[in-house]
């Protein structure tokens, strides 16, 4: 941080510098480490290498700037983007070699991936990352899937990109984007919490009730503190009731994947399961089962209709 | 905190010992504040006693050992212990004394009782209030309704019971316990997400997840960090696999108060509702419904339906 050369600084390859990737980078570049940067636009690694990052043109160029062992971080979209990424890796890269994946790759394709590599002798670690563009400032929280060796190489960058105690190798390859997995669901299902109780509090008009000020005072000691609440606060303040706002909800596969992984290990999880349906009806104009219901009350019971010519 | 008379320093009455009763008169004795306490238990009187409160006899001493204008907290079980609480001391106070109501009481009954008592000039707050057994040392997040002048007469018992910025007045009457049950609602759902992904996780026997340290990973800079998470530490560090904790859930009103306040404003809350019924769930050994299942599944597809006698 002060300028001082450090006994355990690396020289790590980095591919992908978007959102996340950027600002790993730039966190890494901060504690004294050395990046070799590529990503396939241009002013990605011109904006890195502007920070003191060595922008390569290609990956074959990253990769020959680095000394052996080499390490290379992907953080590209997981599947077929880190699929290409990983296997053109693994045809440039040498035995002793170690890539890690810290993107939201399915588990079980970290486990594939960890394999074919093994045949290499290229070490793999698969680090489910976690802490959003708060986590240039903050720390990402890391969940590493992977052998000791290949962890106790990395550890060094991961100690500087986490916060204190934000790193972890938690078990064998795939354990890693598996925890982070579980997380993302978790995090669904509290964002749901949350959203349905603030909107019985807006529902509540006579009261009055100031959504930014109760999400402030609830983060001072009360049971549902926590961070989510805290970004909470910033919201309602931007904007006391999200006018702005499109109440459409994307996901990114971790929820749906998570309760996949709920059938295959016949476990109820009722809630998180719940929180991504509500995800997708978020995205409907109309929903075809509600026009089916109104349909059937009015052939049985004569209820009325709304037409939608009416809307 | 030293010993110093307090410029701000009240005399209140304080009715119900326990838990958090108990150690709410503990944070203010502390403050500087003098406390008159009752409680049905003479052994909670008692207690309090030694720690420097006015022990009362009789809820009849604890008014008349009070200086006007009075107030008193009521921290009793929600619903009748209330209910009878503040009709006795409706009958001994006087005009420009005040009730401060912290339980959980439905938000609508303290919207009556508000009523009750402005007929006779008697003010009444009622004060959610959340920290569980944790208050005493961290503060109470307390969430206020009522007029402004009976917040404002209370005030250095609230900033004194609160962390900093921890109490407001969140509305009129009927608010404060309004928002608290809304709190809980939100609490429920918490629980149901963070609980669900621990059983998806336990079940991943392959990857021998340390769900303790696991936890404590997640409070550094993951997205899902929160004060329940950071008690999920303590539980599994005590018992990585709950072996003695019966799977069993009550509940105290609030939840189901919150599904019917959803239903009254017609707002979707189904993670909220879901998350109670999964309470109800965790008290039934069999499920008479799935009974009705598997019978069903026999009789129309010779499915084989396992006997009770061989459970």
């Amino acid at each position: 941080m002060d300028g001082a050369i450090r006994e355990d600084a690396m020289n790590i390859g980095f591919v992908g510098l978007g959102k996340m990737g950027g600002a790993m980078v730039e966190r890494l570049l901060v504690r004294g480490h050395d990046v070799s940067a590529y990503a396939r636009t241009q002013a990605s690694v011109d904006a890195v290498r502007t920070k003191g990052a060595y922008g390569a043109d290609s990956l074959e160029d990253l990769v020959a700037n680095l000394p052996l062992p080499r390490v290379v971080w992907v953080m590209v979209p997981a599947g077929n983007a880190t699929e290409a990424i990983i296997h053109r890796l693994a045809n440039l890269m040498e035995p002793g070699d170690c890539i890690v994946d810290g993107g939201n790759s399915f588990y079980k394709e970290s486990m594939a991936h960890a394999h074919a590599l093994e045949e290499r002798e290229i070490l793999f670690l698969d680090a489910g990352t976690s802490g959003g563009i708060w986590g240039l400032e903050k720390g990402y929280c890391l969940m590493v899937g992977g052998t000791r060796e290949a962890f106790d190489m990395v550890q060094p960058i991961f100690r500087d990109l986490a916060p204190p105690d934000g790193y972890l190798l938690v078990g064998p390859n795939g354990a890693g984007h598996f925890v982070k997995m579980i997380h993302n669901g978790i995090e669904y299902a509290m964002l749901q919490a949350y959203a349905e109780g603030f909107e019985i509090m807006k529902a509540k008009e006579d009261f009055g009730l100031d959504l930014e000020a109760i999400s402030h005072l609830w983060n001072q000691g009360s049971v549902v503190r926590s961070w989510i609440l805290e970004l909470a606060e910033n919201v309602f303040a931007k904007e006391p009731h999200l006018e702005s706002v499109w109440g459409y909800v994307e996901d990114s596969g971790e929820g749906r994947w998570t309760v996949a992984e709920a059938m295959e290990q016949d476990v109820p999880a009722p809630v998180i399961t719940l929180s991504l349906l509500e995800r997708f009806r978020s995205r409907q104009d109309q929903s075809f089962a509600a026009k089916v219901i109104a349909a059937l009350r009015n052939e049985f019971g004569g209820h009325s209709i709304r037409s939608a010519e009416n809307d």
